[in-house]
């Protein structure tokens, strides 16, 4: 079970996306976005004439990744019907990995990038070799299922927390795995066959919202993380934000306290050695409050009425409402999602998040909505996925 | 003197620019900021094909806008030279206006941003149309000497503090001038005749920059400036950051000691409050020093070697240097230029600007360049004329 060869019959051969120019990707992803769409309100959208949506579209309906019907609904008012175009999702699969310094996470999708199957398991060690072992099982595992849909996987996304090459396709640096300069992306390829695209998770899960989920329609806004550590993804002008030196969206070092708790960047008081999980632990212990071992005793406590973890809590929703306020007053996006596997605990901050957020915007930078939104592991490998299918439609001459 | 009739026949009739398509605009821009270039490398930089590049060019030639000229560089080992394409600025003048609380400045362009001539004047009151008749003065004063050039003048950029919607042409609120809600660009169109683009200041000199300074050929980078204010334009993805509700950039309200003095915006211990002109001079006086009424008596007790006021440097550096890291964190930007009146202190913050910016920039996040960057203000007043040169070529069909 451990063999690195090609796994299935069923990536063998590439499958290529009929995107043969930047207009035809970015209708596509209108369509896939946004859709079903008139051909009318597509061009409207992508900011195309109707002859460049006309000659977009047709190769990729002959493909079968657009199909074209007639509008079910009954309007009479209106007139004859018009047609509407949307994405057949069916028409390829892709898989999503999500990798944590001891799981790993996979889900299958379609191309609309709608979960069909999630699975994870232990990794037995951290290091490349034995990382890639577990990839290429969970790969192996997925396509199996695969097959019984009859449609072909073709691509494979990777996220992993840290420093990550996406262009190139390697892991500068990840703390969680303790790997330096792993490049992925080929090595992925190699044991499982599949093209494979490699991101930041928070970047990953970013490309989820922007493609599939709440930031679907705009041009800026954010999502931060909560949870082991405070990460966020930013888009700007409608792309996500990947730093001219692969750092970016790093609000968890944001300072709120120069006299703070240390922070394992060096600094004290950020937002990470405040909010994150680890950091409420050691405040509650500090304070001399009652045993928390694990955040689920830490939020059992604080519900239960215990001081010291509600302070703790409450320090820590202060410290995320003025790092996002931060992130409002230098950018101003339309919107910042709070997500992550901290927010089960968000009875417990949410009040203490919006009223520091509330504080320390500056002007109208206050009118960003916050929003919250539930997210177990699963979907921050369907955030992988997204990636791939980003690369499936965006490069399509990829090896 | 104060008539407010269109004051200049060199101004009565529009000039169209002729682009008619964002990949026309596009090209223009290109040799505009890069230029001269052969037309196989303007085509390679904009990321167009050959013959994309010939379809843009010829109108823009046939106009007057682009020359092409043989490379009078004798390159006898690469055989025939290729022709360079270039902007001609003297094609098109333009007039650039920053308003302060008290004074306007003015200066006249060409068509590449080159400063031809500047002017100042009082302003003798802050209240809409007293600034307006001022404008009208410096704007008739500026019209009567370009008629010596021979060349039209086709568009107005006006620069204000604030809180500026620049679509719509109208400043939202600025504290300086004490105004909220004012159309100022209609307002100086109908005095002036003259097509009128009206942007915040910071976000004005960021254009100048991006098109003509330290930002050509960046992706991403970023101005800060410091004087009476602590202001940042960001340019991210190519374009200027305004904000979804119009306020971006806001670096002087970074948290840098939520316990440090009050700020204007009610919090504490922003950049601002610590690092501008008034936090300096307010720092020196409560720490008992010697008296300093104004910032360049600031400046001369420092150099002096007075303790107070070097201390009040020394922390305006380090509170500078973090928010720069902040904002290096969060968009990771290849350079930041550091400009604005306080930059003639500089030598008595520099290092601690540095260190700060060295010691809370997280990883290769402080692989970003800082440069500084003198700027009078006839400079701001050159970034509006920046910004009436987009206006002219990417919206040729203004009103
Ligand atoms: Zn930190
Ligand atoms: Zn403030």
């Amino acid at each position: 079970m451990a063999s690195s060869s090609a796994p299935s019959s069923a990536a063998s051969t590439a499958e290529t996306f009929p995107a043969g120019t930047p207009a035809a990707a970015q209708i596509f992803t209108t369509v896939l976005s946004q859709g079903p769409l008139t051909r009318l309100e597509l061009a409207r959208r992508a900011g195309l004439s109707a002859a460049a949506v006309t000659k977009a579209v047709r190769p990729l309906i002959e493909a079968g990744y657009l199909v074209e019907d007639a509008d079910t609904e009954a309007r009479p008012a209106l007139g004859r019907p018009a047609n509407l175009v949307r994405v057949d999702g069916g028409r390829a699969l892709f898989l999503g990995l999500k990798l944590t310094g001891d799981q790993v996470f996979g889900v299958l999708t379609d191309l609309r990038c709608r979960t069909l199957l999630a699975r994870h398991a232990p990794l037995s060690d951290r290091v490349p070799k034995a990382v890639l072992a577990s990839t290429a099982e969970m790969v192996r595992e997925l396509l199996t299922e695969a097959d019984g849909y009859g449609v072909r996987v073709v691509g494979l996304g990777i996220a992993v927390s840290g420093d990550v090459d996406r262009a190139e396709g390697v892991v500068r640096y990840s703390p969680f795995l303790e790997w330096r300069e792993v490049p992925l992306a080929e090595l992925a390829t190699a044991v499982t066959g599949l093209p494979a695209t490699v991101d930041n998770d928070v970047r990953a899960l970013t490309v989820a919202e922007q493609w599939f989920g709440a930031g679907v329609g705009l041009s800026d806004f954010a999502v931060v993380t909560v949870g082991a550590g405070v990460g966020c993804g930013l888009v700007v002008h409608g792309e996500v934000v990947a730093g001219a030196h692969g750092v970016a969206g790093e609000i968890g070092h944001v300072t709120v306290d120069p006299n703070g708790p240390p922070c394992h960047c060096g600094n004290r008081g950020c937002v990470e050695a405040i909010a994150a999980d680890p950091a409420i632990l050691a405040r509650i212990r500090e304070a001399g409050g009652a045993e928390a071992d694990s955040i689920d005793e830490a939020v059992a406590l604080a519900r239960a009425g215990d001081a010291h973890a509600r302070e703790a809590y409450s320090r820590a929703g202060e410290a995320i409402g003025r790092g996002i306020a931060t992130v409002a007053n230098l950018l101003g996006p339309e919107r910042v999602v709070i997500s992550g596997e901290g927010l089960a605990a968000y009875d417990l901050f949410a009040d203490q998040i919006r009223s520091a957020f509330a504080a320390a915007a500056f002007g109208s930078a206050a009118r960003c909505e916050l929003e919250t939104r539930p997210l177990p592991f699963e979907e921050w490998a369907r955030g992988a996925a997204a990636t791939a299918i980003q690369s499936f439609i965006t490069e399509p001459n990829r090896p």
